[in-house]
């Protein structure tokens, strides 16, 4: 195992309501002016907008608010957000939703208080201080309600990057199982997808003999295997939303991630689809993941079988490993069709022809040397190949 | 699932050497003037403590020291702790050893900012202020490096009781598994046994569906049957002490526990026997584990057969579940006997004829009604059952 350091000091408040503790929270977390930063219509239709503001008025928080994030946020309302926060003295920002609104209140909270450009921080640069953030989470999915990352689009350009730093971590994450229980079958299943693809992520690594944390992931996977056919069929079974929803936080905080070397070629070969196309980034990932697991699976064959056997429940073929490997995605891919998720290009609504430009925004956009390193390093040809068994 | 908080803001430094860095940590963490508590001559022989005082002077943090701590710690030391920082104007309680320096140190910090007697937080007072604590852990087995919790002997009436509070988690924690390398073997397997009574006290619930825990619980079950042979056989393995020290902190900080009731009787019963005997809590706990689980199981069948089939392989029997459920407490008795530890009173060093005193302190000491709570509540005649089955 390699050495690490985990620090995980978000404070979850789980269940039923929790909602409601919205204003003692964020008076415990130092907050005195608050910007609630919010997506679409849905917060407001079901009407948590209005309990999260009647709960900072019980405590005689000032707030104003930011709406409008859309699903792969976008760096113009980090912007506004940024002018805003500073022009009204905010200090502290609080999401109201899901993954992009989670990181886009991170994109502000750091770049309030930060002389340069924000975009800094997702060309390389750590963050180091950051204005408080607390969550209200409204989805299962990104994990960003207990991690110290934010994925954001420039919109020059249109791609895709990260940013990370312990200071965006926010402060407290209200996980109430019940808001998720009215997101569409298809939302929903996108948000399972991104939950498996965080652990697997994480479970493909060239570190050797970390059993601990390959088991954590395991019994992650397991968890999201049983709980989400279910949920696709019962949008409104609480306890499958909750194990989804603690899942989603454990997948993502990275303490089954310690002390490995970690993959995240599927994420990065996936943000150029939802930065192009504007799909789901779970939808991209359901597409992504089997094709770029096909593709590296010679590099540690008994790897992906462990995982197949595991996981999967497949007999192991001893004497051909590579055939439990392979029936191992086949089965994920199966899953995540079953939940409704696509399976190729077409269905994502990618095209064929826009893969060299793909390829060159992966690879070369952003300063990048033409490789994207991770379980395997993978160049231009090798991302070239992998897109198109997607196709 | 249940409504819970969870927070877990102690900072893990783990590795190598991650030792030296105890100075600037005390420093990070807000200390200026250190106790360094400890047990007895190992971490002396084997120069830990002249590096962790190096450490500190490299800082220029003065310190004074308190050593001394035994296994099952006792409370006339946390007073002498708590008169002596006080004298000393300690504004940091550095504990380097096991759980039982860690939660004599957890004592001493919530004793010596409190006007009362410390010994009204083990009597069911929360502890809500406490100087700050930082450990370095030389054996994997309590988890109190990152736990809230503190289990302390009162030496007038020999009873073991504990006290909660997220104000002694500990700041920071070092766990070095190289550290742990040199423990003889009956001490590891005490220490293993400690962490699977951990994840069985929090396997066995009444809480329905609560199926991201019970996989996370039976993924650290599986990495301790996997990690204990190995590192009995080769006390050396770095990988197998790294991977049962990271599974040791994940079975106690709760983030498997969350959402659901717990058991804790396996506990409750055993600390009577290593009050009484000074045994190692751990070899106590494996004399107890399978007599509790035995008595218990026909409260939930079912629970014990998943519990069998998952993380001891059993083959399910859909036509007998009780003998599937009996079988899986078999080979976990199996499994701690094989380690090396003890699987009845007179191998423990306890006696048939200490029965009802055992039984009369366990269920009427310290103010209890009759009963101890659980999985299962247990009255006086179900818990002299239960001691006569570890005869």
């Amino acid at each position: 195992m390699e050495n690490f350091n985990f620090y995980s000091p978000t404070f979850f408040a789980f269940g039923k309501d929790r909602e409601l503790e919205t204003g003692s929270l964020v008076k415990r977390f130092g907050g005195s002016k608050v910007l609630i930063h919010y997506g679409g219509g849905s917060v407001v239709r079901s009407g948590l907008l209005d309990r999260v503001k009647a709960s900072l008025e019980k405590e005689e928080l000032p707030y104003i608010v930011l709406g409008g994030v859309r699903p792969n946020p976008r760096s113009g309302l980090v912007y506004e957000g940024i002018e805003l926060c500073r022009r009204e003295k905010v200090d502290f920002i609080l999401a109201v939703g899901g993954g992009s609104v989670i990181d886009s209140s991170k994109a502000i909270a750091a770049g309030t208080i930060y002389d340069g450009d924000f975009w800094d921080f997702y060309s390389g640069k750590r963050i180091e201080e950051a204005l408080p953030v607390g969550t209200i989470l409204t989805i299962a999915a990104a994990g960003s309600e207990g991690s110290p990352d934010s994925v954001i689009t420039l919109e020059d350009g249109m791609f895709k990057r990260g940013a990370s730093g312990d200071a965006i971590r926010p402060k407290f994450s209200i996980l109430n199982p019940a808001l998720t229980q009215t997101l569409p079958p298809y939302q929903t299943a996108a948000g399972i997808t991104d939950i498996l693809a965080h652990l697997h992520e994480r479970y493909l690594t060239n570190t050797k003999e970390v059993e601990v944390t390959d088991r954590l992931i395991e019994g992650l996977m397991l968890t999201m295997i049983h709980e989400g056919p279910r949920v696709i069929a019962d949008p409104d079974c609480y306890e499958a939303r909750a194990n989804i929803m603690w899942a989603g936080m454990m997948a993502h905080n990275n303490s089954c991630g310690v002390g490995r070397s970690q993959d995240w070629n599927s994420h990065n070969i996936e943000h150029e689809l939802s930065a192009m196309y504007d799909c789901a980034h779970g939808a991209g990932l359901a597409v992504t993941m089997p094709a770029v697991f096909r593709y590296v699976m010679d590099h540690d064959v008994m790897r992906f079988a462990q995982l197949a056997v595991r996981v999967w429940g497949c007999q192991m073929d001893f004497a051909h490993p590579e055939k439990t490997a392979a029936a191992g995605i086949d089965a994920l891919q199966w899953f995540l069709v079953s939940l409704g998720m696509p399976a190729n290009f077409e269905e994502l609504g990618a095209k064929e022809e826009d893969i060299p430009e793909l390829v060159r925004v992966l690879c070369r956009g952003d300063g990048r040397d033409g490789t994207i390193s991770g379980f395997v390093t993978l160049d231009e040809e090798d991302c070239t190949e992998i897109y198109k068994m997607m196709v």
